[in-house]
């Protein structure tokens, strides 16, 4: 993430694969685990997904470096999740492809095989191993951005008022501005045309809760934006973190409260503002 | 509208904009004005929306002549329509890229902005202000051609079974005989193709209501017919009212009977007949 | 069909036109009409349909000789199936574009005009005359590889499974392997791919019926599997018969077990196995 140098980790302990991969297996629902796939494919082709006795724990950026997705699937999402654990590399597609065939709420056998080095999935009458990709050759985990502590605004809004607002600014534009209102408590998501501007503001009612400590606006790239927000559940709720030029953050939930996604975006700096 | 020169106006007072358009504002289910300007739509990019006191009434003719809409949506189908009334001259796609973010069944306020000299448009959490069209460079309203009080021929057909006239009209051809038969009073929509016809016949059952008095014939486009008829909500009574080698004129209603549509279509002349 | 020099025709007394077109009609659902064309569609555009007092009969073979459909829909599946019978060379999809009009559950009428030498079709409100196709024009109705009796291996399975399995093969490779397990008795439809292979294994609870009398595999091609299992309802069972590098038969049944459909896919020969 470009930040402005202030990108140290907020992550102390890394994960590291636990010791023993050999017995490695993990038992989840199939739509749990497409909607994974699907969160971690709107920013990259591939990811070293982590997954074993800590569930699915994934952290990405985009190649040009303007958007990071980190996941974590906890345990509680899992019928099984063995022992060991191992990073395996995979392609999104290759694993979506295949699980179209799955029923939804069907189970998903993941195993990584330690003779083959595979990763075998299976469900109903379906199996396949999976070559996985060297790991070396996918971008290394990066560091959260240590500035989201210190962010002045939050707002908590619903993921489908997010989306619309995100339509609303495309009909005129490919940039989207954040701007927090302190004296009306409100947060307007807008972009100016070249004739005329788009408002989508959020008022008393509109949001769950909203802390407002700044006046600040943030603007980010519309074509991210998109991408990052149509993986979002439709009744997921979205925390949104932003200051005055600095990254916006939108924390969600899925798979029944137990996954987390945290979706950094880098802002445009503008300095004719 | 090219009509073998027989098109003085039947229209004695063309609507004019009323004095005050300072605090103009009207409000109207968004699925009402989004039919609306899907109808205009069928047959140009733009059109000078004439909104306000006596409701929205627009007639355009096609850039290239062949056809005419007038419609008319009178107050009775806006929850608000104010004092004045304005000629907007607007651009029908953007206004309907913006108001697929509105709840069908949502209101919608229009207003014009004297100030700003922009119509505003403003829908839940969305305001937005559209710069308008010069009216100058729109074409201006045209006069509804005088022969139709004496075409001899009228029927009143369901409007899906219109839709399907024409679609099996163009497995064959690009052009649509409407040919009434005054014996068997019934009238076919048919087609010659290369090898063979296809007829579609309303006969006694068919029709709601017929008036034949005369066995003629109009030829008419099929991709015109098509634009026309695919504006026309499933559940309306179309009237066709053609003679022969004349203009055809379809006549329906929308928005709970408060919004009427008159489309019309000149003739093909065949000098082969 | 290439068939090792196996294919003598099964077919002792090929149907012939009854002597008496003149009054031919036949009247049946649409549904029924527009799937029977959908079937034939798969894998050629015209055929000589037979049609008449021994309902429809129709058999093709593909331009390349790969694949074969055998159709037969009896009697019990029409309203009306007159006297007479005629070889009608017709297109397809002419027919199919022009049914796409009709009610599903409505019925259609079908008539040879001895005068024009026309196929009249007509339903609700719509005629057409279809010249007919040059019977002499369109492939000889070949003959059935008279292999099918000696093969050893059948196993019945819902249309459904064996859609996903073809689908399943497509994500690595373009040809399917069709294979039996004698002692698991089992059947695979699995699929060689650049780095790794996947199997969609048909095992006790999977098939309603099996005859496994020899571990045999048939390679055949995926494109052409796909084209005939998407004719397939989903709701049919299908017996899929097989041998060590034979033919692969598909026999299923539809309109309610009026009409029958044995599809028939010439294997991949490979030196190297």
């Amino acid at each position: 993430m470009s930040t402005d140098g202030e990108d140290t980790s907020q992550e102390t302990n890394p994960p590291t694969p636990l010791p023993d991969p050999e017995n490695l297996e993990v038992i989840l629902e199939a739509e749990r685990f497409i909607k994974t796939l699907e969160i971690l494919d709107a920013i990259s082709y591939e990811s070293i997904l982590l997954f074993g006795a800590n569930g699915i724990d994934v952290r990405l950026v985009d190649p040009g470096n303007v958007t990071m997705t980190d996941l974590d699937l906890e345990t509680g999402a899992f019928e099984h999740y063995g022992n060991g654990s191992y990073p395996a590399g995979v392609s999104h597609e290759e694993l979506l492809d295949l699980l179209k065939l799955a029923d939804s709420n069907g189970l998903v056998q993941l195993a990584f095989d330690a003779e083959t080095r595979k990763l075998h999935v299976e469900f109903g009458r379906i199996e396949r191993d999976f070559a996985l990709i060297d790991p070396e050759s996918i971008r290394r985990r990066p560091d959260i951005p240590a500035i989201y502590d210190s962010l002045p605004n939050t707002i908590e809004i619903p993921a489908e008022y997010i989306k619309e607002a995100v339509k609303n600014a495309q009909l005129v534009s490919d940039h989207i501005y954040i701007e927090a209102d302190m004296h009306e408590e409100a947060v307007s998501f807008w972009a100016d045309g070249d004739t005329d501007d788009t408002y989508y503001t959020f008022r008393d009612d509109d949001y769950e809760h909203a802390d407002i400590r700044e006046g600040a606006t943030s603007i980010v790239s519309l074509d991210w934006m998109e991408d990052l927000v149509k993986v979002i559940p439709k009744e997921a709720t979205v925390e949104v973190t932003f200051g005055e030029e600095k990254p916006v953050f939108l924390k969600w939930r899925y798979a029944d409260g137990n996954g987390t996604v945290t979706q950094t975006l880098a802002p445009r700096i503008t300095s004719d503002r």
